[in-house]
């Protein structure tokens, strides 16, 4: 690994010329795509649209004319192009939180006989909470939440669940479920699936309908780039589509939201799962943030995402001082996802110093560095300088600096 | 009525400043802002803001920087200042449709006893719908909904009675309801009270705390002017925060989400009534369009919104024509929200026309016409014009052109 070797790989990779979609800072190295996708200029020019044109001039009359009506199923369109699903099976809408609540109060009238959710205790905790607070809501007879350990995943799979529930890749290690094996062994046991797809969509290639997926929800502003707390996205799979309805009935997920009715019918299909009004400028920026990938394959930018890490972990191999840094990710790139975790003591001051020096990463409690590998924008020479600056930090101890132990709110 | 008196008014008005701080298109009334409020200035600005500077630059750091994390308890303040709403009580966050749920499971829980939900069959329909949708999730033992008509609900505030839930301002008629009243004799009978504040907020002067109302949830996009759907808002009595846990536990809610431990912990206070990450794009467009609020009085507000449409039935009265157009309103100022229907059997057609020339209002199926009037940039002239091309289209009786009558999807 060297500076001309980093070079070398830019000029030979097909992604390279989709970084300028992209408005960067300069003097920045992003390794935080996996947290949140910078600013695609087509956002950016989609935002201005939106409030200037949209809202400022054509006012109410936009719902029909620029067919924000129609949004959450544009937009679930585009997204299912990404994780392999045909069309009329996702929507984009709510958050995570909220459209997990959403699928498991769906799934959970589905298989009435069993009561229990099956995770895993280092599930991103959101979804644990979600599940804690349908089961506090139901009660234990009727739905408790299961954790185990992920090499006990398989043997727990047995008649008492109804749903399990996983994140395809680990927010903290990057370690990917194997899901169509998963999905099928748990439906083998009469159990339903869903995934979370938070770390995967727009960064792994994903065939959700081959793999016979039930239900999968997944996240907007991270590898998708749809801007800060950006609308998520939930996948009903066609064949379970309108067998019980989900409880989060807005208007919006009414057959005829604008008769104005008292009696709730749900819509048929997917858009049965939305609720409130969308958050429009949100869902804009998202829209438009999602046309970067009509042109690439999910494959190629996978690939570029094992070389970037490759390279990456290449590269730190050649420091000595560098040692002190545990990779925490799987080491084939095969079973982990566009990120690698490192352990250190002292991971929040380093993570600190990193950012103070350019290179954005971040820090997931207790002691991980994430650094996120986004092939749409991360070139070699990228990763190549940010394993130079880390082994400086490192090497100097420059990281114990007062100034970099400060805990921020938000890590 | 007269252009002569409207102008007059208009001059003499202490609001008529606050038009410009409003982007409005040219040659527009706009008598639709309880629908969609208009594009503030400092909206706009913020926007550009937040998408370039605050995305686009400082990236992931924004959360701390900008203090991203911080905006649903920032907007919350803010829109409590405007409903009588002490700190600490309210705060912005997912859809009207969401909030309820959160706040009709948690009142439900604090009244275990009773399993009645009562409401009004003109009530929203997305207020209903969400009851619905929570007594089928939990079976009609611990929840259902009751709907009496308006002239009934006092006689049916009894001891079955868990929540009393109503819309303070009816979406159609404009009636309100006697807040205070209400509350104060639903409590007699151990009743709980959701209010849904949609056309109240930025609309009419409220004291939340005064009243001892139990919750309220609320509508951002509309007089509050926070841009398509914006994120709504709800509140949450002191007295009652942390006597339950809401259901929709997401890891905003949690008293240190950034642990990422397995085990939900409620932050104490109204955050944990917070589920997902918050739509920053949208929220911050929202928290600019608040300020335009910061120097008025909301009786200020509420009082030329009476004068306004007080002045358009006088107009609509010189007219022979327009006495096919039945008001469907409180015709005492006192009774209605800032906003006024009227029945017609071809009301559909007519909005049409009239929003071909110009003036923005909406209808509600089956046969009502809205003229909301919003007091921070409707002038007396725009009411004065709207009721003369009114007369035009009744009289000449234009909207009878095939081109009105084709439905829109949202209408």
């Amino acid at each position: 690994m060297s500076n001309d070797k980093a070079r070398e790989l830019d000029a030979q990779d097909p992604l390279a010329g989709k970084r300028s979609e992209f408005l960067l800072p300069d003097d920045t190295i992003y390794l935080d795509g996996n947290s949140l996708g910078p600013l695609p200029r087509a956002a950016r020019d989609r935002m201005q649209e939106v409030v200037n044109s949209q809202w400022g001039n054509d006012l109410i009359g936009s719902w029909n004319i620029h067919n924000w009506i129609d949004l959450p199923t544009t937009v679930g369109r585009k997204i299912g192009r990404l994780i392999g699903a045909a069309d009329g099976q996702v929507i984009c809408c709510d958050s995570i939180s909220v459209n997990l609540f959403k699928l498991l109060s769906y799934a959970m009238q589905l298989n009435p006989s069993r009561n229990v959710i099956l995770s895993q205790s280092d599930n991103f905790p959101t979804d644990l909470y979600v599940t804690q607070g349908l089961a506090g809501l139901l009660g234990e007879q009727r739905c408790q939440l299961k954790n185990v350990a992920t090499e006990k995943l398989i043997e727990a799979l047995d008649e008492s669940v109804a749903v399990l529930m996983l994140t395809h890749v680990n927010f903290r290690s990057g370690a990917v479920h194997d899901l169509p094996k998963l999905t099928s062994l748990a439906q083998q046991k009469g159990i339903l699936v869903v995934w979370d797809l938070a770390h995967s969509a727009g960064a792994l290639p994903l065939d959700l309908d081959s793999a016979n997926v039930d239900f999968a929800v997944g996240c907007g502003y991270k590898y998708l780039n749809g801007g800060p707390g950006a609308p998520a996205f939930l996948y009903v799979a066609k064949r379970l589509q309108n067998l019980a309805n989900q409880p989060l009935q807005g208007w919006m997920g009414d057959q005829s939201p604008f008769d104005f009715k008292p009696d709730y019918r749900p819509s048929t299909g997917v858009t049965q799962f939305l609720c409130g009004t969308s958050g429009i400028l949100s869902m804009a920026a998202l829209d438009a943030a999602l046309d970067i990938f009509a042109d690439v394959d999910m494959q190629a930018i996978s690939q570029k995402s094992r070389e970037l890490s490759d390279f990456f972990i290449g590269s730190l191999a050649q420091y000595p001082a560098l040692e002190e840094l545990i990779l925490v990710s799987p080491s084939d790139p095969q079973l982990r996802g566009s990120q690698l975790a490192y352990s250190h003591p002292d991971a929040y001051a380093i993570c600190q110093t990193l950012i103070d020096l350019g290179v954005i990463v971040d820090f997931r409690a207790p002691d991980i560095i994430r650094f996120g590998f986004t092939p749409l924008y991360t070139s070699f020479l990228d990763v190549w300088t940010a394993a130079q600056k880390l082994n400086m930090i490192v090497d100097s101890k420059l990281y114990m600096h007062a100034k970099y132990q400060t805990r921020l709110k938000v890590t």
